[in-house]
C-alpha cells in the first residue's frame, strides 16, 4: 500500500498519520527501526501475517506506551503504514515500498531473526 | 578472521580491544550498527577491499573522535575487529562471522547501500 493512502484518507475527514514517501525512506533509517528486538518481533509478525494488523494482535513484553512509540518509530522510518480504520489503528508492512528500494534487503532481515530466534531457542 | 585473534595478541603483550565472540552477536545490536550513514560507508569499503583498512585508508567527512567512536559501535556490535598491527590499528570486517550467523545479510545491506548511493546521485 502507497503512503498516498492514509493521506487520502486525511482529506476525507478521517485521523491520519504522517508517512515519509517511498524516495524519502533511507537505509540507515530503516536500519535503525529494526534494531530492536520489539520492532524485529513486529516486523516479523506483520510479514509472516502478510495483512494488517492491529497492535492487539501482537503480544509485546512492554507497555502500552512503548508499544506505541516502537510502531511510531517504524512509521516514521518507512517500515510500516498505520492507518485508522473506524476507531482501530491498524498497522502493515510497507513490503512494497521496500522491496522495490533495497530489494532482499527485508528478507534477510526476516531471515536473520528466524535463525537467530531458533539458535537461541537450541542454546536454552 | 575470529575474535581470538586480538586476544591472542594481549597474551603475548601487545595492545588488544575487546570484541564479542561470534555466539554472542546479535541480529538487533548489528542493524543498530549498521544504522548510520558512516558506519555504513565503512562497511563498504572495508567489503569491498576485501583485506584490512587503517582509519585514514577510509575518509570520513566527521571528526576524528567522531570517526573512533564510529568504528567503536562497530567493533563492540560484532560487525568488524580492530587489531593493532605494531602502532596501526587496522580494521577488518568479520565477514565469515556475520554471513554464518545471518547468511545473505550482509550482502543484502551492501546491495540496498549500492542502490541507494546511485539513487541519491541520480536526483542531484
Amino acid at each position: 500500500m502507497s503512503p498516498e493512502t492514509p493521506a487520502a484518507g486525511a482529506a476525507s475527514g478521517a485521523r491520519s498519520l504522517p508517512h515519509p514517501s517511498r524516495e524519502d525512506i533511507r537505509l540507515a533509517q530503516v536500519l535503525h527501526a529494526l534494531a530492536d528486538p520489539m520492532r524485529l518481533r513486529i516486523v516479523c509478525v506483520l510479514a509472516a501475517a502478510d495483512d494488517e494488523l492491529n497492535c492487539a494482535d501482537i503480544e509485546l513484553p512492554v507497555s502500552k506506551s512503548t508499544c506505541t512509540h516502537h510502531y511510531r518509530v517504524l512509521r516514521e522510518h518507512g517500515v510500516i503504514q498505520q492507518v485508522y480504520r473506524g476507531t482501530a489503528k491498524m498497522n502493515g508492512l510497507r513490503r512494497d515500498d521496500l522491496d522495490t528500494l533495497f530489494p532482499g534487503l527485508i528478507d534477510g532481515v526476516l531471515r536473520a531473526a528466524g535463525l537467530q530466534d531458533h539458535r537461541l531457542k537450541e542454546a536454552r
